[in-house]
């Protein structure tokens, strides 16, 4: 099919462009850019890594004098402060470009319109919304960080039709299918940390790095929630070295089991007083050391726990089409429950697709508004 | 879109009458048939009712002389024994049409195949197997009642994507979606009975009749199944009167409880010596009472022991976009359990669609062929 020549083709070309990029901006944002004269791309930028050049930076460069009375597409708002690099929208008025077409603002605070207002005092033509749920949608992570500093928290699951996450005895090899575990590498891929709960270490060993098909990936920082330091000195994490550990825990935590794992490499955090790790003040810490999106692979338990501190802004669930019952069988969200069914966890912005004979269902959690939906 | 003009554009008619007539021939199949003669359709007719007309003699009394050196298409081989009608082959052959297309052979094995050998032998051009899939699909309940002489078993469930059916409170409504429901009621329509433990019928004191949007509907036969005979006098479904009440029970039901069901206008059916009901001898003793199809609407320890005895035939199950955790919340499929994942029952001809904001999940359940696969 031939898309037509229009903003939107321009858009779609700088939308995919920031797309590839997600995972490797850390707290910033992924944009594209791209810039057209005489209906020709003369200029394209993609923002690549934190304190590197910004996406229009590069596309203005590519452009060179092709610049003067262009039409910028812009993924995101041209910031207009000094932050790492000079001002994007200073750049833009510099080169004399005519049209600038925006498909989101910024929302970072200190952005948040002032960029397009700046280029508009200076008489260039400027569109905004181009793309926007798309544009939106891609920089989630970025906006929930900018504007609350704590990471933005996906839970992923792989479950059968029953909601369980292993059989009673604990074999879990394999719930979902080739093509569901190769994509859940692809989400490790795009946070900038994966987490578990000091059960699944327990249980499964994992080494939480991201395999690929013939391609290289990132490897995101390892965190496990461990509110009694039970992590073994024999953990497979310990053994690779590709990305650093974060042990999450609590003041109780016995210092001699602290010291061992620091010696093994790992950052020891405690998270408030105990017996269990306090989940808010954890995110407060992965923030403060600039973690801003986190992918949470279980087990039941830490998933539970998050949505019962309301703590996860998307939820990706691979369903395979299997029943495997057991009364113990570990389940997918854990938690003590909610005693109205008019007071579930609600997903919305739902999306349904199938993957092989796997079913994927994501969306973002919403609560009730009502307090007392929760059991005490 | 203007459909072809072909053998699949008269043949899909035929299966949409008999799809409409699903669950009103009680063990007899649905039946359509199309008559066609010089580019024009001459005959229709469906198989309403047991014991009444077949479709093709509805059709061929339509067509009166035109019946001679048409094409009849018909979506299920023409009968060659004598039932409750004389035999269907015989009736084309007298009526000498030139051509029969048949969607899909006869599996009762008195058939089998014998109607479209009489047919060849007289002369007539016979063609099987035009939208075989969907004919074979739409007689599934009959093909297995006739073969087996157990009834066709649908498990249907309305689930949260955590695999519960209702909060820990024993509070659920709703879970599935307004559409959803309707649906279900579709399904109560189209099978003989409907069939709940009398866990349900304790929580939820259900009517187990099917309500529909301004237009009638059939009413199944209830059951329910009650080791204990724990079913109260008061029910809601002794009251309305508008279907049989079957209650399932065993040879250790107490006499009196026994007598004051059968009072109440149920039927009571001992399946085995106890403590809990055979759930496969239930199934025999309905066959014998000429139920062909039961959906099986639940609790979750119904649907788990008809699952661990292997008696399922097909599972749809709704799933609303919620969480809703509760360590005690009940369970879609409440059974022991499968010690080992790649021994999990699987969905087979696996369907996914979404109901508005809910997911519609159905297919085949099939077990492991390892006899070892169930905890003992």
């Amino acid at each position: 099919m031939e898309l037509p020549v229009n903003d939107e083709f321009y858009m779609s070309l700088a939308l995919d462009m920031a797309e590839r990029a997600q995972g490797q901006t850390g707290i910033n944002p992924v944009v594209g850019c791209v810039i057209v004269k005489g209906g020709a791309l003369v200029g394209l930028g993609t923002h690549l890594q934190r304190g590197t050049a910004h996406a229009e930076v590069h596309a203005v460069r590519m452009a060179g004098d092709q610049a003067e009375g262009s039409t910028v597409y812009v993924t995101l708002e041209p910031c207009s402060h000094h932050g790492k690099t000079p001002p994007c929208s200073d750049l833009l008025i510099k080169a004399k470009v005519k049209r600038v077409v925006v498909a989101c603002e910024d929302p970072n605070p200190v952005v948040a319109g002032s960029g397009i207002e700046r280029l508009r005092r200076h008489g260039i033509e400027v569109d905004v919304g181009v793309l926007r749920e798309r544009a939106l949608r891609l920089n989630e992570k970025f906006a929930k960080y900018i504007t609350t500093k704590l990471p933005y928290v996906t839970i992923k699951t792989a479950s059968t039709l029953d909601g369980k996450i292993a059989a009673d005895t604990g074999d879990s090899k394999w719930i979902s299918n080739a093509e569901a575990r190769l994509q859940a590498h692809a989400l490790r891929h795009r946070h900038q940390a994966i987490m578990v709960g000091i059960g699944t270490v327990l249980a499964d060993d994992p080494s939480l790095t991201t395999r690929h098909e013939r391609a290289e990936g990132l490897q995101p920082v390892r965190i496990v929630v461990d509110s009694g330091l039970r992590m073994p000195a024999e953990a497979k994490m310990f053994k690779d070295g590709t990305s650093p550990i974060v042990v999450l825990t609590t003041e109780q935590a016995p210092a001699e089991r602290r010291r061992m794992l620091e010696e093994l490499g790992a950052e020891v955090v405690a998270c408030g007083a105990g017996p269990r790790v306090d989940l808010r003040t954890a995110l407060e810490e992965l923030g403060r050391r600039e973690i801003g999106s986190i992918l949470v692979e279980g087990g039941g338990t830490l998933n539970g726990e998050l949505l019962q501190a309301r703590l996860a802004d998307r939820i990706v669930m691979y369903i395979a089409p299997k029943i495997v019952g057991g009364k113990h069988a570990p389940h997918n969200f854990d938690f003590e429950g909610i005693r109205r069914m008019a007071d579930a966890i609600t997903l919305n912005e739902l999306q349904v697709e199938q993957v092989g004979d796997n079913i994927l269902v994501s969306g973002k959690p919403a609560w009730p508004a009502s307090s007392n939906g929760e059991k005490q």
